[in-house]
């Protein structure tokens, strides 16, 4: 699945949450900001848009409690389920920003 | 659980999102709205983020058009678990607004 991969789509500093336990993922975000990026962008897509907010609340506030959440953005795709049907899934888009 | 009322909190329009189908909350949202309220904002704690998105993302795009997103915000809470240990959990406020 999409959500599995960690994901670049053209941006650096993505991290995309998926099934994987929480941690998986504050691991990520907490290496990428430890070799110097300034600002790692988590994705999620659905149910695991709870996961994407624990790993930003996670980094900022046990890890690295110089970052803080610079913008969050939600919206709306297309994906296309199992019995091929089109399907509208939210997504969440959370800025961490390293001060 | 405290997750399924639909809290007031010394604020008015306010959804609290919980357990419950995503269609209840839009519905709240929407009567709050369709009653005059130029602002609701909707909130849930742990799993339910997920769902407080779903339920802003379909209001805006399905029933209530021109209503926008205005801010976001994360929390961590701490609340009391089933053993009585104290547990972190993370929360989300969207704020809907009417233009």
């Amino acid at each position: 699945m999409a959500e599995e991969k960690a994901s670049k789509e053209g941006q650096d500093n993505v991290v995309f949450v998926g099934k994987k336990g929480t941690m998986a993922y504050v691991l990520a975000v907490v290496t990428q900001m430890n070799q110097g990026a300034k600002e790692v962008v988590i994705k999620a897509r659905g149910k695991a848009i709870s996961r994407a907010v624990d790993v930003a609340e996670i980094v900022r506030h046990k890890f690295i409690t110089d970052a803080d959440i610079k913008e969050i953005k939600t919206s709306t795709e297309e994906v296309t389920a199992e019995d091929g049907k089109p399907l509208k899934v939210s997504a969440i888009e959370i800025k961490l920003v390293k001060k």
